[in-house]
């Protein structure tokens, strides 16, 4: 297919650009063997470069495979030193451990430590594995299935679910290519997960399917040939799992580049569907992206656990120098009453409740059903006033919590940026505008 | 109590009213005696007037108990055109069969064809049983248990439950005076009454209590001396069996005449709650309060299972020479999209879906957690429109129906009359008032 061969011209790195990257690898590689050192460690090249599975202006992953003696602390402390020496404008940042992210001659790298391990299944850190991944693809994977997978990469990044970081939700590099290993082409991947339907089991070795959904619970579940008791795509979101299969059968319809590069909708404003929006803000704490995003979700689920009554009809998030969540609704005002339900007739709190509203009640107490009922006064009338007490009275996310004072509050579009406004309101695919 | 003897003092028909009360009946049951003729049938005097339990200004029931020989069509006929004879100003009336209304000496009269049974429980028609409960009462209670009675039923009338039939779903007089056969005096019976719980039994008879309220589900059952398949409250409502157990304990809490006599709230206007009013109303066509009010029912429970949306708080209906009911709600008109849920991803459905909506929708179809969803232009907005679409596309019942059309809607309370709009509006309890 044209198209595919298109794709591939644009994402796949060239020639030139692969030498000058094999180059400053095998430089990186010795200078952290000379800071070693003594040390019983050894760096090697893992992820997509090494599996040459990458596209343009890949992040190479070098980790330092350390042997299982020394503590944590020293793995984490050495690598970071090594690291700092290596790179150019190193940064420390934070997985479930520490590693260095930095430049050399231009190409973006990350160090990483791990441990040397016999076997995957005997994993002490949550990177161990990776090394046997890299192996596992680089032993099975014909060139042209590379090619395969790079397509693949750029079709998840167009529709906006390649990743597996909690930000995105969608599909590791590692599920791509073993995705590849099991259909083959991109477009027999594509073909069938067309037809894929509400939960979804993929093996690439031989194993007992019994029971693989009871223990794993997600819409896909790839069975990691390295370690059998892991689904590599966990972490893929239902709504994205959905996602795939209505974009795999869009394009088998109606290909375009669009699928693989899709174009920013235009600045627009709010249509005259006559619904109310509330806008809640508040600047983004410095946290990864990996702790940040679930906390985001957290809130805006307390959020909307709480506001049945303004009936709210869609939500939305967008992260830039702030947190901003929308609240498309009905309401934004209930009337200053509301109905309180009370107890059977029958019952012994009746009298309180009874006491309780006869003089502050606007109507009743009455009989319904053998239940008594009141309209008694709303204590809070507007979204803003729910929202604020559904702050104060839930913990909103342990990091978002100590700043949750200055959230703000608005009605309206006015700060909204204007693209996000119109990836709301207009809810398209990505492929559609 | 000085109070219970006040309320005997205004209820109970003097002795001169009971002299030409007698008279009357003696008269009247003579006449249609003689229009009997060769007919094998009697007249007898039923109800409260024969049992002694009656109030002042009694409906005297006399009916006529034909031979089980004559066909229905007959003893209908025949006693319509005997109690237009005998009464003046006669009107034919019906229950489940016609019965003549009219006047004798200013009494009220209702003379009614039933048949002549061995026992209750071979009746043929719904009022052959009425003379056995005449005859049971008559030879079961003292004078001053027919005192009590009558302070009961006047309890029963200031709280609003006096009467089984349809419009009120209450208590029936022959339900009175067993309560008072099983509990003595009044004090007594409320006493019980107000520590009576979600469901009650009462027995007058030895009977098998077991599985009764598996075979009555009433939240009151009496069992009927003369025919204990039969629960003598089984037309009273859950609201007011609990509206029973609540006075009761009112007044025993706070005696006061307000219960037997209650005050008329004062006219009053909409106090500032802030929700919103509708008001349907359409001319009260020429049928009987037992079909009537049912279908008022009807037409309303349609209405309130159909508005969800509108987030209604409280509802209420009174009839003139209009039917009125009075909607009070958060929400008259709500946005002009609505948010239309589409199959999941992988159904068939799916494509039916997306073709019918990815014109016309403002906002998607988009993909959340394996389904489609769509905010799409909304049919219609306001209450008015849907109400009119409910009415339209459902039986309202069955004589409604036929006049559906002429129903008036409209906004705010300028039509409502104004005692009834602040019985609506307050919904205290008749004693508070």
């Amino acid at each position: 297919m044209d198209i595919l061969d298109d794709v591939l011209l644009k994402v796949k790195p060239a020639d030139d650009e692969n030498k000058r990257l094999d180059e400053s690898i095998k430089n990186v590689i010795e200078k952290i063997k000379y800071h070693l050192n003594n040390i019983d460690a050894d760096p090697i090249l893992v992820g997509s470069v090494a599996k040459g599975t990458h596209l343009k202006n890949p992040d190479v992953d070098i980790f330092i495979r350390y042997s299982t003696h020394y503590t944590r602390e020293f793995i984490e402390k050495n690598t970071l030193e090594i690291g700092s020496m290596v790179l150019e404008n190193p940064v420390k940042r934070y997985a479930e451990h520490p590693y260095v992210h930095g430049y050399f001659n231009g190409f973006e790298f990350d160090i990483v430590p791990c441990y040397r391990i016999e076997d995957s299944k005997q994993k002490i850190t949550a990177v161990d594995r990776t090394p046997f991944h890299t192996e596992y693809i680089k032993k099975n994977m014909n060139e042209e299935m590379k090619d395969q997978v790079r397509i693949l990469k750029q079709f998840l990044k167009g529709i906006g679910i390649y990743g597996a970081e909690a930000k995105i939700e969608g599909f590791s590099g590692y599920l791509s290519e073993l995705l590849i290993l099991k259909f083959g082409t991109f477009m027999d991947l594509i073909k069938s997960a067309s037809r894929w339907r509400a939960y979804k089991i993929i093996t690439i070795e031989k194993i007992n399917q019994k029971n693989l959904y009871e223990k794993f619970k997600n819409p896909l579940i790839v069975i990691d040939p390295v370690d059998p008791k892991r689904n590599v795509a966990s972490a893929l979101s239902l709504t994205n799992y959905s996602m795939f299969i209505h974009a795999s059968r869009e394009f088998l319809k109606n290909p375009s580049m669009k699928f693989f590069f899709p174009s920013e909708p235009k600045a627009g404003e709010l249509d005259g569907r006559d619904t109310k929006i509330l806008h809640i803000h508040l600047k983004k704490p410095d946290l990864v992206d990996d702790i940040l995003y679930p906390q985001i979700r957290k809130f805006e689920k307390t959020l909307l656990n709480n506001l049945d009554e303004f009936q709210v009809m869609r939500y939305y998030y967008y992260v830039d120098s702030e947190i901003h969540i929308i609240i498309e609704s009905t309401i934004l005002d209930l009337p200053n009453v509301e109905i309180r339900t009370g107890p059977p007739v029958w019952s012994k709190n009746s009298e309180d409740f009874l006491k309780k509203w006869e003089k502050k009640a606007l109507s009743g107490p009455y009989i319904k059903d053998g239940r008594f009922y009141a309209l008694i006064p709303r204590e809070r009338r507007s979204m803003e006033e729910n929202i604020l007490r559904i702050i104060n009275s839930n913990s909103i996310g342990k990091d978002l919590d100590k700043i949750k004072k200055e959230i703000k509050i608005e009605r309206g579009t006015e700060n909204i940026n204007k693209i996000e406004l119109t990836k709301f309101l207009k809810s398209k695919f990505p492929w559609e505008y």
